[in-house]
């Protein structure tokens, strides 16, 4: 398997996308296609140690950066490190591509410059792995900001077809997510959605609330890409002021401070089952071809479990299955 | 000031209601109408100390519960506590509605067979305090599940209009709450309602995102009743499964444990600071008439608290304000 790596991607580059692709060509074997500005990819290679490993750099002379306006940027950076990996995917000579660059930026050169939509796609949606156990998708996560009720149809689609292929889970548990189960809850977009989910023979569950999501209720939460990321931003933000808030009281004398530090292992691993580094990236589900998001503060751990969501994504054709998935819907 | 407390509205009501209700009437001294089945009502306050206090009982035959549909009981039940203790208001024998009811109920009962709209509102609306320390209002939370930029326009004025008053904030700081900050980002509803922030005299600060409101960037967040309630809900969602992950880790093990149990007076500190009980109750917002909106599970100090909110609307006159200032924006 060819994956490639964006090495101009994350907020740091190219230092953690590097050493992420380095991870990831020692962990899985793979031959990893390192995208960006050769001369800092290759003093940052040299910092690792790389025998052996199948790392090839291929380079891109411009850089779309996180302030760049997608819009602008995905048509007037046409060499950038996202056209030139993309285009490598689309050519056949790579089967994924893995960025922690700027979110918008991806879904313009995915959508609109290089992969573009599978046949039957009204709008691609980006997928998002909630750090629960159960490990259920929400999607759109913000790649489509208006929505109609068949892009919901179809983003139910995808990611039951994502779920079942990546997790190999029969028959994922599809959900509305909505602002509460009983009839006649929702915005008229969610009662609209309804009856094309319950017509769909996808195995869909109604509507849930934000609770029951968390609590697993179902596999994949199906939602705008406006209130999905709102969804998540507020998920992120309260976790945030949670933790700040426990730390803080916990400093605020000698004793609590001494429980937090006899507790330690306990919070240790209440961050491990919380950081969304272990899920490895938010797949851009409906394009041609396997494009995986990674948060923009991605460390080189992050980016090493973003290409490890792509290889599974590869391994388990979703491009395929979405392509055929979509006629039996139609 | 007399204060209508609905004695049927809690999930374990009359209990919490009732006893919420006698400590309102001693910490503010203000006269009490309870509203509900009269004998239960009268042998809950028999469990009290009441001599001294204002308290009285007002009958009301019918019960609205949580399992009612809405639109359904709010037409059927016209002798429930609700239609009762509103309509108290209405004519003038009473100052404000505290009600920890069924929230589509006490809505539909105020805003279509009690109170009715203020002249001139298009949609009344629920704020919500969020339990950080600016005690911002998210404004709406769930009254309007679809919504359009004149809604949104009314919304920002009345919450303004009740931070103002309530918290005592000058041109408190008015912001959309989006999936970005950036120009551009937004749904059309938000795009379209941009411009009419901007050009109302509110102190309109622009989008920002989830963890900006929660950072206190804002004094009132407008949003869409759905959007709103979706962010509510996963906050509450979000905090009880951290909180419940961090106990689970910390009884994994002896040593966690006695860590949690020096740590319990920062845990204690944490619980309390993020109890939606302290704010008491959300406020409906474009009625005529003081309504507050309290959790069904609320305890007796949540009802206390509630009543307290209801008092610092009523002393500030909030609905008067909201009266005057809608014919400045129009």
């Amino acid at each position: 398997m060819r994956i490639v790596v964006d090495a101009m991607g994350s907020d740091d580059y190219p230092h953690p996308d590097v050493a992420g692709a380095v991870l990831a060509a020692r962990e899985f074997g793979d031959e990893i296609i390192l995208v960006g500005d050769e001369s800092r990819i290759k003093t940052e290679l040299s910092q690792h140690e790389t025998a052996g490993l199948r790392i090839r750099v291929c380079p891109a002379a411009e850089v779309i950066e996180m302030t760049d306006k997608p819009s602008v940027a995905s048509r007037s950076k046409k060499d950038s490190s996202m056209h030139v990996g993309l285009n490598l995917v689309k050519q056949g000579e790579a089967d994924a591509f893995v960025s922690a660059g700027n979110t918008g930026a991806i879904l313009a050169v995915a959508m609109l410059q290089t992969l573009r939509r599978i046949s039957g796609v009204k709008r691609p949606a980006l997928g998002v792995t909630f750090p629960i156990p159960t490990r259920p998708l929400l999607i759109d996560n913000g790649a489509n900001a208006d929505c109609q009720p068949d892009y919901l149809l179809q983003f139910a689609l995808m990611g039951s077809l994502f779920i079942e292929r990546v997790q190999g889970i029969k028959q994922p548990r599809v959900a509305l997510i909505s602002n509460g189960e009983e009839e006649g809850k929702g915005n008229t977009l969610i009662k609209e959605t309804i009856p094309l989910l319950a017509a769909s023979g996808l195995n869909f569950i109604g509507n849930i609330e934000p609770k029951e999501f968390m609590g697993g209720a179902a596999d994949v939460g199906v939602t705008d890409g406006f209130t999905g990321n709102i969804m998540i931003k507020t998920a992120e933000a309260v976790a945030a002021h949670l933790l700040g808030l426990v730390r803080t009281e916990i400093m605020a004398s000698p004793l609590t401070q001494l429980g937090g530090l006899l507790a330690k292992s306990a919070f240790r691993r209440v961050g491990r089952a919380l950081n969304p580094d272990e899920v490895g990236g938010a797949p851009l589900l409906g394009v041609n071809g396997v494009v995986i998001v990674a948060h923009g503060r991605s460390n080189a751990y992050a980016i090493k479990q973003a290409v490890g969501q792509a290889r599974l994504s590869v391994q388990n054709d979703v491009v395929g299955a979405i392509r055929a998935g979509l006629q039996g819907i139609e």
